[in-house]
């Protein structure tokens, strides 16, 4: 293993920003109070999360009523699905076969012991979803008088398919669907204009964009009256017990302040770094090809490297060079069943999946890196291309 | 406000201590990869789970197996509430009128979602369970073939009242009852051995004893099989889904390894400011009562102040004057209705109550400063009570 290891695996957690410590540091000493104490030391703290709470509310373009603080996007998740049918009347589920499994599993977990029914939208061959079936779904459900909760994700997590997350709002809306959205690879991504989307619901997670693990963020729209998942005292105007995590939620909003302030320079930069690798890819190994689709999440390109003597333990070889990427999410990886994104997907079961997925801290040097270590173990040699 | 308040609100939280703060920071810092990965900077994020897990484990006489990381004492709360019901087949829940919300709110939501009835336990004046009645109540529904949860707070986190767990623990096996204790007041200020307990569920949180906000414990015993609060990836042995918040799981460790090493002398010193302030107390403040039993909790100290024209604002006053205390749980301050364990307590309504609560940080000088504050405020004048 290199000292510097090569982390290209971003898209299942980030290194904490420098800017997102230094602002949780004075939350982790002098202002260590319980926000819900009345003396001084307790309004510091309550003030940090309010602050917070604005911030975030702000950058993503709805009222700071609308933002609870959780302990991560699949509590948040758990929250929304589990709410959409306790307290909003929803009796079928519209969600993907490539949803994360923590919406997949709750989804399942609710519809099993709530014997309510689930059904899955239909995706384009390149993982997208198929909007004329999520409209024939809606409106056959619309006119046997059943409300759906529809959960579809912003960003798939390990192809980085994207959704038309407004065109999903708005057939939501036309059928009276509660939609959420499971945005955890967007929130810190993408600029977000959660109130021109028409969700009910999305969630976020802080370490997916520089910010600290532990603490995430659940949106609900202003309309909707409902009850915690996690019961207890009354913190987050009652929907969310338990003593804020103060460090995490201040670490949250400055983690997407800054990455909300570099978007326009820091996105143009990753992209760059994706579509560099996938052009070194395809000069570099013959037969590869890509999960992604052409328009898909800048920070995740997710390569298909055909079956090779070598490729069964490409994982592990990329990690002995110090190359830090995943065979799918990392929330499956203890997990010997595979990818069931890949599988939902009908992608060609001659392939080693790899995923890729970029930060600002990457660079063009590391990309090369990457490539001749890949060349050297998939015994690939540079003057072979070359000459072809 | 003075510069440096006089923190005696350690019940509702404690600072974070330096040590605990430098065990994090290498988390929070080169060690960031998601414990999930495979890869090395995956794994050294697993090792630091599982290092934790074993630490605290040991330190509490259980296996490693038995310890799930979760967001908090709440969460831990919910959990093992949610599952005696669903996955232990209990059918009544026994438990008592001065718990935290956090278990009461949560019986009182599973109760009525679930149509099983709850009772509550029998108190002695001083606050402490009537184990009598407990015994009758447990016998009385063993007869009619009902297997009871019952979940009791090891330590009362408004009045210090102890229960002795292991009694219960050893009614509970008596009569097939599965056995839930809050310890979000003695984890981390008891050595604790929870097998000779009897205990199947026991809940701490990292913020009450100079670790973490953001995460907690939740003890299972070995022979329960449970299903999760929260879904999704197989995180903690499929018991707690979402990336592990492994800055907070380590430093909740080293908080845990902290207090139990320093235990003999801070537990005395401690005991000993309680003691002290008490003392004082009586000389300073005629009139005043107590509403900690004498063999309580030796960090909680909550007083009986008698009404005069001033009282009404003392904690306001207190504040004014630096000192940090609160009426009752910081969990409920926001909540006008008083504190539902002075009431269930019926203690004299002629009172305003003041809880304080003392860590190893506090002073005798601080105590001193408290009580010359006291005396300031209530008008109590310390000739007057020198010539009584």
């Amino acid at each position: 293993m290199t000292k510097q290891p090569v982390y290209l695996d971003n898209a299942a957690t980030t290194p904490l920003a420098e800017e997102v410590l230094t602002a949780m540091l004075p939350y982790m000493k002098e202002t260590f109070g319980n926000p819900s104490s009345t003396y001084s030391v307790g309004r510091m703290s309550r003030l940090g999360v309010e602050t917070a709470r604005k911030k975030v509310a702000q950058l993503l373009g709805v009222p700071p009523a609308g933002i609870y603080f959780t302990s991560g996007g699949t509590e948040s998740n758990n929250t929304a699905i589990a709410s959409a049918i306790r307290d909003l009347g929803c009796t079928h589920i519209i969600t993907s076969p490539i949803e994360h499994h923590a919406v997949l599993h709750t989804v399942e977990y609710y519809s099993r012991t709530n014997q309510i029914p689930f059904s899955l939208v239909a995706l384009t061959p390149a993982g997208e979803v198929d909007y004329n079936d999520l409209e024939r779904q809606l409106n056959q459900l619309s006119l046997a008088g059943v409300k759906p909760l529809v959960s579809l994700m912003h960003a798939n997590n390990e192809i980085g398919a994207l959704l038309d997350i407004a065109r999903v709002g708005r057939l939501c809306k036309q059928y009276n669907a509660i939609f959420h959205s499971d945005c955890v690879q967007t929130v810190g991504h993408y600029p977000l204009n959660l109130l021109e989307y028409g969700v009910h619901f999305i969630s976020g997670a802080g370490h997916k964009f520089h910010g600290p693990k532990g603490v995430g963020i659940l949106y609900v729209h202003s309309e909707l009256k409902i009850q915690p998942l996690i019961h207890g005292g009354g913190q987050e105007r009652n929907l969310r017990a338990g003593t804020e995590n103060v460090y995490g939620i201040v670490g949250f909003a400055r983690a997407l302040e800054l990455a909300m302030e570099e978007y326009e320079q820091e996105s143009k930069n990753i992209a760059h770094l994706k579509a560099y690798m996938k052009q070194e890819l395809v000069k570099a190994i013959p037969g590869v090809g890509f999960n992604s689709p052409d328009n898909s999440l800048y920070t995740v390109l997710s390569v298909c490297f055909p079956k090779s003597p070598n490729g069964e333990s490409l994982l592990l070889e990329l990690d002995m060079a110090g190359i830090c990427v995943s065979g799918g999410s990392a929330c499956s990886s203890g997990d010997d069943s595979g990818s069931h994104v890949i599988k939902a997907l009908n992608k060609n079961a001659d392939c080693n999946t790899i995923r890729f997925s970029f930060s600002k801290y990457n660079t063009i040097a590391e990309i090369d890196k990457v490539i001749m270590a890949l060349q050297a173990i998939l015994q690939v040699a540079p003057a072979a291309i070359a000459i072809k």
